[in-house]
């Protein structure tokens, strides 16, 4: 049979994934330093047989063949999956993926050195060829998919994911934003010259730090038989579903951020540990996509750890292991805290979209040919002082220098960011409409039910669906700003 | 070139050689417990692709043909390795390998159950389908290499290594043995009728036993950049030649297990971490087989960690971070304690090449089907009596079912333990020919000099040469009881 055969080659296929997702988390969290060359050798070795196994030709065939066996509803589904994933590696020609990741290696190297120079001049010719392959890779994977170039690209994230649907969601998302940053900034410093902030700094022993986050971790749902918590520089999620490796860092005189973080990871733990197991070899069995799992994350981290019912059971856990005595009302204006900012990945939750939104908005306009990459930095700053009243005027290290995503060839990836936001909102809404006491259930430390939602909503359904169909089905509607937009007005607009 | 085609295909091979000795380390140290079923899938599928791809029908071609090309010297001897790796790894049909592997995984889990059980009757059918097992290997092995069923299975540990080489050798040291362990303990006997032992036991939190170990670690010359010091249940030295990853595991009441078990790890480690980096993904870069790479765990162990003159050294350093007051008359006792046992790995210097000679003969009896598996425990029992003046009559627990070895399928491998002890002997009393004050290096902490000298006789060596013609070229003579029994004389013996 030729689904056996497509079967066989998932199992052979997971090995290396495994290795490879592995091999990347003990890279960030144990490796001697130098380990760090033949690692790399390791990896790019195991990659390639990676991608030579999963576009063998002779694949193609075995997918037209399973297509006239007798298959179960899963096997179908798995073989929809299998279709989808070797159309969109073999989009390609080989010659060209070499090609490309040679430019986008220069590129991000580069980059690493000239964004600490703000030299945008000597990085530009490296940007534009990647500008000019990524709109060779669009218009390849356009024809091959028969979609628009851009949704070509944001195919490869979140399958299914249309500019067409985006569109309409961001602009009105932004309209409101433009608006409501100043009116939570003006909350905010109402309320603060009312009540003067209370500092958080203190004295924070790590070793407890990393108590409170495990048993953080726990109580909202993670299994530690099937993960564990370590030390990186950049805090991530990694592993493989039966041993997720999240990280954090932690600072001596301060507790919030490591926390937040390890809730974040954590978000994206939860959904890898509750994929189903059976599928876990098949394409079918993965995360949806990055949209998906961001909107995993940020339920954790936002609606679930930034959410103040939360906090009435967080903050005894902790006094309990840092022995320090918060009130709610001292706590809740950092977790809560609205600060406009040049650099995305410090930006709250309230001014992030803007910023997504920028890059949105550029990248499409690259990827069309309407934008030149030398013509960035003005695009760059009328935006930003037109969405965040900021300029970036001759600082490129602040400005469009600041992501490795574009240096890196990653176009179509940045929308997936919000399009998380707006669907963890939406799902949170959706799930208490069916549980109305779900504040109640976070203010209790209770997260069965919560969990319970998801599983059976958004963790169980691995890559059944596209990233909206599994929306819609979760939540009964399609992908809309407004649960986001009441979040926001809740949390931050005037009372 | 098919020279070159064998290259490249080695680079492949260490690829998939590097995550299965990361993910194998990454096992015993940072896996969560969950992950075990999943890694264990990854590391068969990955294991079978190595296997898969080295013995490959067409590399046998390539090796034919890379004989007529111009070849310098470093890949003249890279193509001998080749050759010879790729005729041990296809001495054996598919078919039977997973016969073979099915029956050595049965045999090792029962194992497991039954050892604990002590019960020998129900293990035994098992172990009888693996010695016929290895009855047919060796026998296959045999008729492809040459050579006699036993010195062919030998081969795969050992290249060289010849029973005809070993006999005179082993049968030397077993007779001094059988006269010298009774001296050894009247001599003990005696010393603590004059001076009673000082117990070790005291309070030793672990994270002063690990900063010990390692300011050990990197006195006796391992690169921390190049490897690191973790917890497991049984201590072992793995990981790549970049990234060493070496084990121990701690007592809260006492430092001296933990430590010699560093340094014999840290033996094994600086043998990875100076092999010959350039041949790297060659197998004439790795080490050249067991009983070598014993030696230099041992020569750490036991030439230099349990030399008194080390100890004059050490010392200090063992109450710097652990604060306690020893005098060297205190602490070589604890370090020089002979014991009669019946377990191997429990076994003291003096009396452990006894363990491994009676289990040297009576595999090779076991192979050869001059003993059959049912009489193991008789013949187990007499060989106790007659080297160690023991009985392990009824005691299967402790007799033969105490080592996962033969349940294993791995016959052949027992006599590299003292074969390294032998060697390790052997290359000291070289090294001290060459510089006759290597004791006084040790005893003030130097340990340049007797680096240099196995990083260019061993270390640097890599597999350039048969495990005899190594130990030749190293120490001007073949192998030689005559060390061994002078280092244990001097050690040990009248005064």
């Amino acid at each position: 049979m030729s689904f056996d055969r497509l079967d066989e080659l998932c199992h052979r296929l997971e090995a290396l994934e495994h290795a490879l997702a592995i091999l990347g988390a003990d890279e960030a969290t144990h490796m001697a330093v130098g380990g760090g060359e033949k690692r790399a050798e390791a990896m790019a070795g195991l990659a390639g047989m990676l991608h030579a196994r999963a576009t063998d030709p002779q694949i193609a065939d075995w997918l037209e063949a399973a297509g006239e066996e007798e298959l179960n509803e899963d096997q179908q589904a798995a073989l929809r999956e299998l279709r989808r994933q070797y159309t969109n590696m073999t989009c390609l020609p080989s010659e060209f993926v070499e090609r490309q990741t040679t430019a986008r290696m220069r590129s991000e190297q580069l980059w690493r050195d000239l964004r600490e120079k703000n030299d945008w001049a000597s990085f530009l010719p490296s940007l534009e060829n990647v500008v000019a392959l990524v709109r060779e890779e669009a218009s390849m994977r356009a024809e091959r998919l028969g979609l628009d170039p851009y949704d070509a690209l944001m195919e490869q994230y979140d399958p299914g994911n249309r500019a067409a649907g985006i569109n309409p969601v961001f602009s009105e998302l932004k309209t409101f934003l433009k608006d409501f940053v100043p009116e939570a900034l003006a909350v905010q410093e109402e309320r603060l010259a009312k009540k003067p902030l209370k500092a958080l700094s203190g004295d924070y022993p790590i070793e407890r730090q990393r108590e409170l986050g495990l048993s953080m971790m726990a109580a909202v749902g993670f299994d530690l038989t099937r993960g564990s918590l370590s030390v990186s520089h950049h805090p991530f999620c990694g592993g493989v579903p039966t041993d997720v490796r999240i990280t954090t860092r932690y600072r001596g005189t301060e507790f919030l951020s490591a926390l937040m973080g390890v809730l974040h990871e954590t978000g994206h733990a939860l959904y890898e540990q509750n994929l189903p197991a059976e599928w876990s070899h098949w394409p079918l069995g993965k995360a949806r996509g990055m949209a998906v799992h961001e909107s995993q994350s940020l339920f954790v981290e936002k609606q679930i750890g930034r959410n103040p019912a939360f906090w009435q059971w967080a903050l005894p856990v902790v006094e309990k292991h840092l022995g320090e005595d918060w009130l709610l009302d001292d706590i809740l204006p950092h977790v809560h805290h609205v600060e406009r900012g040049l650099i995305r990945v410090d930006a709250d939750e309230v001014t992030y979209p803007l910023h997504v939104i920028l890059r949105y908005e550029l990248e499409q306009e690259l990827v069309s040919g309407r934008l030149e990459a030398a013509d960035i930095p003005d695009a760059w700053d009328a935006k930003m002082r037109d969405y965040l009243g900021l300029s970036t005027a001759g600082n490129f290290a602040d400005g469009p220098m600041q992501d490795v995503h574009w240096p890196g060839g990653a176009f179509g990836y940045f929308p997936s960011y919000t399009l998380g936001a707006l669907m963890a909102a939406q799902q949170w809404a959706a799930l208490k409409r069916e549980h109305p006491t779900a504040d109640d259930d976070l203010s209790a430390g209770r997260f069965e039910a919560v969990n319970d939602w998801r599983r059976a909503n958004i963790w169980s359904q691995g890559s059944r669906w596209s990233t909206p169909e599994l929306m819609e089905r979760a939540t009964g509607e399609s992908l809309s700003a407004r649960y986001f937009i009441d979040h926001l007005r809740q949390r931050y607009g005037k009372a």
